[in-house]
């Protein structure tokens, strides 16, 4: 990670199991049914946040305990972007923590079963309707294999994802995808639509690297120029002309 | 269908029940598991084909037996454009007749289930590797509320469904799509891979409308400029700004 500059001052090692998620894909990898979430020592962590880390240019909020999310986000100057992720796990054990969260940030980035768990409705239109009346600006919604949807309060955005000749492991794709996203928004500092946009292509191509591979092999030896390449080829994969 | 120019001459009425399909649809509305399919007076269906037929423009081999489809193509002259339709059913029952067919269309459009059982593997670049290497031309793959995707020797095309507030019955949503998209190609005559993927998108736009209500409805009171106003809209929702 320091290979990559990564700021590693807010990192914490303790005693005991990490978390353990188990789950079972589909014969074509698309979903994960989860058999067994063990948080472990994520049981008792209370995250520390560093003073250089006080006044973020941006903000995501990991997957975790929504009160833990909110404590986090009350413990730095607010900043202009505010993310946020987060699982079925807390949806249907934190429901009302987890609405006091989405209330205060502008983006949730969640798959399609966690919107429709969260949204009550099958219909995912329906679903981001409700979402976007009672939190986040933005609503991103990853569908794996099927790409993503991006919803607010003006428009749609809908992409698929890249097709691949090989998926070795689906695992981590929704966090890679959220790291493309937030490293997008983070080199341009802005919210717009079209920012927004390209945001989701560029998550979009740092998920289908991932899957490539298993564990971050695929990432580690990953360059800018990999990711500009399939940059292109999504708008080739994708481009169609308008009617005249 | 008079009322919208539709020639009816290759037109048969049979005694008897007529096909029967049963299926059940998951909770999204999206996969429907075959229960039943009675063939009917399909059974002993013989397509007669009108004399004013015998030099079609362009060609669609509606999902019957292989056999027949092959009688079908032999019986006319062979026009530039030639597409073809089938399902599990054939698939499973016909396979050899079925790639006799499928060696003589340019374009195959069939669901990503259909697919995966056709081309025997998960992974949907593989199946149309396959498929490609002893078939047709191009390759559309229809993906329900996912959208669809399009292979051919040199390249893939990828677009989502249009988001709908709501859905009400997904039959006949892959019909719609290939009226579309065969209504868009005869409209131009051609095959450039441009002209595919607007007609990918004419397609799309069609069955959006359909599965908004039950039965034709939609479609009896469809205009021309409900379609292009679609389009655009199918422009807005996937357009991204390429790389500078």
């Amino acid at each position: 990670m320091r290979s990559r500059h990564i700021d590693l001052a807010g990192l914490e090692r303790q005693q005991g199991k990490t978390f353990r998620w188990k789950g079972e894909y589909s014969y074509q990898l698309n979903e994960a049914q989860t058999l067994d979430t063990q948080l472990n020592v994520l049981q008792t962590f209370r995250p520390q946040i560093p003073e250089t880390y006080r006044e973020p240019h941006m903000l995501f909020l990991g997957n975790i305990d929504p009160d833990l999310q909110l404590d986090v986000l009350e413990s730095v100057k607010r900043p202009s972007i505010v993310a946020c992720d987060t699982m079925n796990f807390w949806i249907e054990g934190k429901r009302d923590a987890l609405w006091r969260v989405l209330q205060k940030v502008d983006i949730l980035i969640i798959n399609d079963g966690e919107a429709r768990e969260l949204g009550q409705d099958s219909n995912l239109v329906q679903v981001a309707k409700r979402i976007l009346a009672q939190g986040p600006k933005h609503l991103i919604i990853k569908r794996g294999e099927y790409g993503v949807l991006m919803f607010n309060e003006k428009q749609i955005f809908g992409a698929p994802a890249f097709p691949l000749e090989q998926v070795k492991d689906p695992t981590g794709a929704g966090d890679t995808f959220a790291g493309g996203f937030m490293g997008h928004l983070a080199s341009v500092e802005s919210l717009s639509d079209e920012t927004l946009r390209q945001a989701i292509i560029f998550g979009s191509v740092m998920a289908s690297f991932n899957v490539e591979e298993f564990s971050l092999n695929r990432l580690r030896r990953l360059t800018r120029m990999d990711i500009e390449s399939r940059y292109r080829d999504f708008k080739r994969l994708t481009h169609f002309e308008d009617l005249s």
